[in-house]
């Protein structure tokens, strides 16, 4: 029998390794491979040889390491070159592979990834390798094309929806409250800020204004709009995208909203300390606060949501059994079937069609006004952060297990 | 039978409300007063007559509350003014609590509101009115004098012990990893900043330097110390807290440690921005992030400690108790009993003796190179994170309570 190596690469999540996982006991189930092996750091790893044996870890350890966030074979951001200007990476990779007497390749990726995959799968094809490349999706940014989410988008959600609850509760105590700002991730899209709309007490959103990226963010209407409602309520609670830009295209955090401090210098951070510079500027109130989610929601594991993990586990485990029916080059994706009761299904999608192509928030699921979106979002984003995975402690804290360090 | 009435003062926590259901609960038990009665926002809102009757609210919102994180019956940063330039406060508040027919006066918070318990009952005492007041301690930041622990620390030490594994984990997935720098609260004390050491995978502390204000920070010996670890292991996980100081007393928060960005224009942010400018300043990398915890720490109720919360009910369920043995200008403190299983014990002590005093972190318990704590930190910590509550959950997310929207 022959083997198969996996690797994860770009930016991690709380559920990349549940993918691994799924993966190695599809095999334990199916007994495809003699050896599941590991790349450690994906692709650049590999063409160093670093490189470990999972099928021979054991059941504890690996139950652990399904429960750990951030990427636990290691992760890269390499790029292939392309195939017109070298093939020598190319050769040296199926030449590595062959070596270990490989012949399925699985990258648990984004975009990026993705594109790997596409041109090691055509590279192969085109020189009469037989070894197949099979993509799995991770990303929290949930922006890959063709499938309904991505694996690690719930979970990023399911944190930032319970920390808008819980920082909302915090920043409502005083009699004079203030404005609060809330800055997540998403890169160029706006689906891990709009998740914020579940986040509701007795019944009620709890953010008063959402801003994503997918609509042209406008100054004066943005400072009308907390002006009005901080009147109202005295509190404002603002969720706001890391990739919101203006009508020129340029990014808001890179914009000319910088104040004078008290040196005269220019106060420089994310959008959120920049949206805080706008309505400071406007001297309504002086108690404006900005936090920046940070890295924070792509590995918080302890707020994950269970129904993403098992999403994570089985496209791991159905990418196994693509490749044992000889798929190559494509990526594992989900869909969502209709009907009241949520259901996901599996497919696949050409790899070259997910690479280098962004999914967007859709523009209809957003309101007119442009600060927060629809009822359709809501229904979206509900079922994804369903469920509590129940993870082994040790003196307390969560039991987290590596294979990279 | 006579009223009581509990209020909340200060920064909130986790578990602020916990306490707040253990006198609710307390007084169920022992049918001490005829009413429990909830001032809205401290005393500032009581001196507006803010006040709601918590024993007519139905269990199942009680358990929601007592789960429910920051204060939940509004907050106030609210001074008395000294006795000797007015007691038109004193005269107003002592009517209003006549009036509900007030005997036992209870408030939870920190250092400030022990000062409001010590002058409340010396001044009923001076001038024979029958109300006690009884202090129910509360603040992440550990610094109350005399107890071994304030609840609230144990969950804001929870969600930081738990935060500095998963960012431990983020920051370490490549080949070439950084520095990653985390910055918790704690003002004057280091406390929140120590309790990192509990953070372990594979039985090895992550974080290789903690920086607490209670040691002088030296930038040269900063610079060295991250500079070699850097140079032997790739990476460096740094937890600072908000307030270390340099040898003259102030702020590095504040001190020049500010470098240019490409502007010319000063960076300025937090002491996690400032140490992350100074190691940039250097020139061996350019990977340096830092992360600011911010209001997560003190409000993360998801990710509590279970035996944070059941101290906070007790401290609350004990209030009521010492109130009928006729005690007054006091605070409940926790006691550590002797021995090598965690017992707590409860006991009194005057509220005038924590009221402007701060507890700091021991100085035997830093390190010689005043870059890490001892053992005898570690055990101190670990207890206090134990265990994990019963939250009730709403779509998937805690369902909470408050009272004061």
């Amino acid at each position: 029998m022959s083997n198969c190596i996996i690797a994860q690469s770009g930016g991690p999540t709380s559920v990349i390794n549940a993918s691994v996982v799924g993966l190695i006991n599809s095999n334990k189930e199916l007994k495809a491979f003699d050896k599941v092996y590991g790349g450690l750091n994906g692709i650049e790893g590999i063409l160093n040889k670093n490189i470990i044996n999972l099928s021979s870890i054991d059941e504890n350890q690996i139950y652990n390491f399904r429960y750990t966030p951030s990427s636990g074979l290691g992760s890269c951001r390499y790029k292939l070159q392309d195939l017109n200007n070298s093939s020598d990476e190319y050769e040296k990779l199926m030449q590595i592979l062959k070596e270990y007497d490989i012949t399925s390749f699985f990258y648990v990726g984004g975009n990026d990834s993705m594109d790997t995959i596409a041109k090691l799968s055509a590279y192969a094809k085109d020189n009469n390798i037989d070894i197949t490349f099979i993509g799995i999706p991770k990303t929290i940014d949930n922006d890959l094309m063709f499938t309904d989410h991505t694996p690690g988008f719930g979970s990023a959600a399911k944190f930032i929806t319970t920390s808008v609850l819980e920082t909302y509760l915090d920043a409502s105590v005083y009699i004079n409250n203030g404005i609060f700002i809330l800055e997540t991730m998403g890169r160029d899209t706006g689906w891990l800020a709009a998740s914020a709309c579940i986040s509701k007490i007795d019944n009620k959103p709890v953010a008063d204004f959402i801003y994503l990226p997918e609509t042209i963010f406008d100054k004066d209407k943005f400072i009308n709009d907390v002006k009005e409602r901080f009147e109202k309520q005295n509190k404002v609670y603002i969720v706001v995208s890391e990739g919101i830009k203006n009508k020129d295209g340029r990014f808001v955090s890179e914009f000319n909203c910088v104040s004078n401090d008290k040196f005269g210098h220019a106060q420089l951070g994310g959008v959120g300390q920049c949206l805080r510079e706008l309505i400071l500027k406007e001297g309504f109130t002086t108690r404006v606060k900005a936090l920046e989610l940070g890295i924070l929601q792509r590995c918080a594991m302890h707020c994950s949501s269970d129904r993403d993990l098992e999403e994570s586990y089985k496209v791991g485990y159905l990418a196994l059994k693509y490749a044992l029916e000889n798929e190559t080059g494509k990526m594992v994706a989900i869909k969502r079937e209709l009907g009241s009761e949520y259901k996901a299904s599996y497919f696949l999608v050409d790899a070259d069609k997910i690479a280098n192509n962004v999914r967007y928030f859709p523009t209809e699921w957003i309101n007119d006004e442009g600060n927060f979106v629809t009822e359709e979002a809501l229904s979206y984003f509900e079922p994804l952060i369903e469920g509590i995975p129940t993870l082994n402690f040790e003196n307390n804290l969560p039991k987290y297990k590596v294979f990279n360090n």
